[in-house]
C-alpha cells in the first residue's frame, strides 16, 4: 500500500483522466468533463489549455446540435497528432494499424491467407517491424508513436510479453515482446497480450461492454477464449494468463479431446470444430463463413445444423452459467465467431444458464454479441498501447519525441 | 474516472494507510513505513504524531530484538482504542466479536448449537444486538466502536446488505443489513457480505494467502463457496455475489442434486454430504468433527473412506482446474472443513489439476490450507467493518464519538 500521490502526480493523473475520457467517449464540452471528473471549471480550463498546446485536443464548435442558442464549444481528441500501433497475430492471419487518439484508425495493413504454422515468431516480428515502417512512413510530419501494442493467440506471460504457448501456431518460449520492440527500434516496448483478452477490453471500452464493470467476454476464433472484467479492470491473474475459458472441463465424462490434451474442455465441445463435425461440415474449415453457413442452414430447416446448434448452445450456456455463478457479470458478451453462434442458439444458451446459474446471480444478467466485429482484437490491442500514454500524456511525449519517425 | 485527489483526501489516505500497515502486518519503525508508504522520514513522522494524537498508535520500544544497540522505536497500533463488532451468523451457530485494532479479539460471545430454520432474521439481528450491548458494556471507557460487520451464509446483495436468499437457514430478501443497523443503534452501519467471501478475504490479509495479490479461496461448511481475490482486491461482481463456486456445473450427466435445485453442482459432487454418504456415514452429521472422522478413517485403511476422498478429491481438483485456467491465481486456499478434506485428498486433487489445468496457468500455482480455522469467518466481518474506517480514520473517529457507548 502505497501513500497518495504528490501534487505533479495529481495533474499527471489528471491531464491523463480528462484525455482519456475523450479519448473513449469522444468529444465533450469543458462542463461535462467538470462533472464527470468532480472538478471545478477552472481547474477543467488549465487541464484543457495544457492538452491543446500539447496538440493532443482542439476545442471547437460541436456539429448541428439541433438547438437553438449559441452553443457550447467541445474539447475534441486530435486523432492526427499522436497514435499507436497495433498489430493482431492470427492464425492464418496477420494485421496492424495505426490508430489516433479517440481510436480512429489512420491506416492498416493485412497479410492473409497466411498458413497456420508457417513462420516462427522473429519471421512474424518482421513481417510486422514491416508493416510498421510502411504506416509510418505515411503519418503527418510531427505526428508521434506513442505506444506498440499486439495480440497473439496464446498464453502471453506478463509483463514481459514472453509467449509461452500458441499451439495453433506452433510458438513455445517465445521472447515476442522483445524481439518485437528490438526490430520496431522506436524506442517503445512493444506490450504483448492473449487476443481475447484483448478483444474483451475493447468491447469493454467501445463495444457492447461500454460502460459496464463487471464484464466477462468469450471470443471464438479457432478455439474457444476470453475475457474477465470486474469492477471495471480487465484481470490478469498472477502472470496474465487469465481469462482461458476455453479450458474450463464442462464434459468430465466422455468428453471430446482438446488441442490442450485434455478432455472435455468447453473449446472441445463448443468451438469451431465441434460445430463444423456435429453439422456433418468439413471440421478443418475453420472460421467466420463457415460458422455462418451453419447457421443459415439452421435457419432453413437443416436437421444437422439444428442439432449442431443445439449441442454447442447446452455447452456455451453451462459455461457462462458457470462464469455467472463465479464471477457474478453484468453482461455476458459473446464475439469472434461465438457472435454467430449465439444469434443461432441464443434460447439454449439461455435456458441452460436459467437451470444452472443461481437465480441472484442471473436476474440482472445481459447476454450481447460484440459490437467490434474482427476489429476488436486490434482495438483492443490499440487500447493496451494507449494504456501507459494516458497514465502521463506529456511525460510520454516528451520522452518519444524521437519516436516521431517522419522527421 | 475521477480526478486525482485534493491535498485534504491525500493526508487522510496517507493517515488510512499508515494505519492500515500496522493494522494487517503488526508493529515496525517509521523507516519500515518510510520504505513501505515511499514518503520521506519527516512526512511519516507527522503522520504517526497526528495518529499517536488520536490515541490510535504508540511508538515504543520493540521487545527484544536479539541484536547488539539500542533499537528503533516502533509504531504499534491502540488495539483497545477503537475497535469492531463482528457477527457470524452461521447455520447452527451464532457467534460475535469484539475486535480491536490490529486484529486482536477482545471479547467474543457465542450461542451454540441452534437448530437450522429456528429463527427468522429479526430474531438473530436481536440475539447479536443483545451479544452487541454485552460487548460493549465492558469495553474500556473512552474507547470507541468504530465500525459493524456480519457474515452470512446466503447471497447478499451490495451495497444495503439484503439477503437475497439463504437457503440452509430459509432466509429469502430479508433486510438484515438495515435491520441489525437499527437495533445496533451505533450511528454505524453494519455491512453484511457472504461468509465465504469474508473468509477469504480474512487469510487474504491474514492467514495462508498472505502477501499475495492473486487468490481463490474455497470454503467448505453446509455447502461450498469461496471467495475471488484478483490484484489485491476481493472481487464483488455486478451485485456482490461473485464467488458461489459450490454452484460450479462440474458433473453435468447424472450428476447428485443439490440444494440449489440444479444436478452436479461442485458442492453436490464434493461438498460435506456428499463425502459422507460415499463414506457410508449419515450425511446429516455434518460439520468439521464428521469430515475429520473420515479423514482419520482413511488414513487408518477404511476402504469407505478412502474412495470417499478419492471421489471427492476428483471433483475438487476439476473445479481447482477451471479456477486456474479462469483466474490463473497464484494461491488456492482450502479452508472451512474443506481444509480437513484437502489433507486427506490432496494427491488426488493436485493429480486433476496437472490433467486439466494448462500447464502454464499451474506451474506457479501454490496450494494451501486455511490458516484462521473457524475464526477466518469473523476476522473477515472484522475487516469489512474496519474498511472504511481506515480510508479516513480520524473522520471516522470524529463522526463516531457518540458511538462510545460507555460514556
Amino acid at each position: 500500500m502505497k501513500a497518495g500521490p504528490s501534487q505533479e502526480e495529481i495533474r499527471r493523473h489528471n491531464l491523463g483522466t480528462l484525455l482519456r475520457h475523450v479519448h473513449i467517449d469522444g468529444s465533450m464540452s469543458r462542463a461535462v468533463l467538470a462533472d464527470r471528473m468532480g472538478l471545478n471549471r477552472s481547474t477543467i480550463l488549465g487541464l484543457v489549455s495544457e492538452l491543446a498546446s500539447a496538440g493532443l485536443v482542439r476545442e471547437e464548435l460541436p456539429g448541428d446540435t439541433g438547438r437553438a442558442g449559441r452553443p457550447s464549444l467541445v474539447v475534441r481528441p486530435e486523432s492526427d497528432q499522436v497514435y499507436v500501433l497495433a498489430f493482431d497475430v492470427g492464425v492464418d492471419r496477420l494485421a496492424a494499424a495505426r490508430i489516433g487518439l479517440g481510436g480512429v484508425f489512420l491506416d492498416r495493413r493485412e497479410e492473409t491467407p497466411m498458413p497456420p504454422g508457417r513462420r516462427g515468431a522473429g519471421e512474424v516480428a518482421e513481417v510486422l517491424a514491416d508493416f510498421a515502417r510502411q504506416m509510418t512512413g505515411t503519418a503527418r510530419r510531427g505526428t508521434s508513436c506513442v505506444g506498440v501494442g499486439a495480440a497473439v493467440r496464446g498464453m502471453v506471460r506478463q509483463p514481459d510479453g514472453v509467449v509461452r504457448a500458441a499451439h495453433y501456431i506452433d510458438w513455445k518460449d517465445e521472447e515476442f515482446g522483445e524481439d518485437l520492440t528490438r526490430r520496431l527500434g522506436l524506442g517503445l516496448p512493444a506490450a504483448v497480450g492473449n487476443e481475447a483478452s484483448l478483444a474483451a477490453l475493447a468491447e469493454h471500452l467501445r463495444g457492447a461492454g461500454s460502460g459496464c464493470q463487471d464484464l466477462v467476454y468469450l471470443h471464438g476464433d479457432i478455439g474457444i477464449g476470453g475475457g474477465v472484467v470486474s469492477g471495471g479492470q480487465l484481470l490478469g491473474g498472477d502472470c496474465g494468463y487469465s481469462g482461458e475459458i476455453g479450458h474450463m472441463l464442462v464434459n468430465p465424462r466422455g468428453g471430446r479431446p482438446c488441442g490442450c490434451g485434455a478432455r472435455g474442455c468447453l473449446e472441445a465441445e463448443a468451438g469451431e470444430r465441434a460445430l463444423l463435425e456435429a453439422a456433418r461440415r468439413d471440421p478443418s474449415a475453420t472460421g467466420r463463413e463457415a460458422v455462418r453457413a451453419v447457421v443459415e442452414a439452421a435457419d432453413r430447416g437443416d436437421i444437422s445444423a439444428r442439432a449442431a446448434l443445439h449441442d454447442v448452445g447446452d455447452w456455451l450456456g453451462i459455461g457462462v452459467a458457470n462464469l455467472v455463478n463465479i464471477l457474478n457479470p453484468r453482461t455476458v458478451v459473446f464475439g469472434g465467431t461465438l457472435r454467430e453462434v449465439f444469434l443461432g442458439s441464443a434460447a439454449q444458451i439461455r435456458s441452460r444458464i436459467n437451470s444452472h446459474a443461481l437465480p441472484a446471480s442471473r436476474e440482472g444478467l445481459r447476454l450481447r454479441v460484440g459490437e467490434l466485429g474482427e476489429d476488436a482484437v486490434l482495438i483492443g490491442a490499440a487500447e493496451l498501447a494507449f494504456s501507459t500514454f494516458l497514465a502521463g500524456p506529456l511525460d510520454t511525449l516528451a520522452r518519444t519525441g524521437s519516436a516521431d519517425t517522419t522527421q
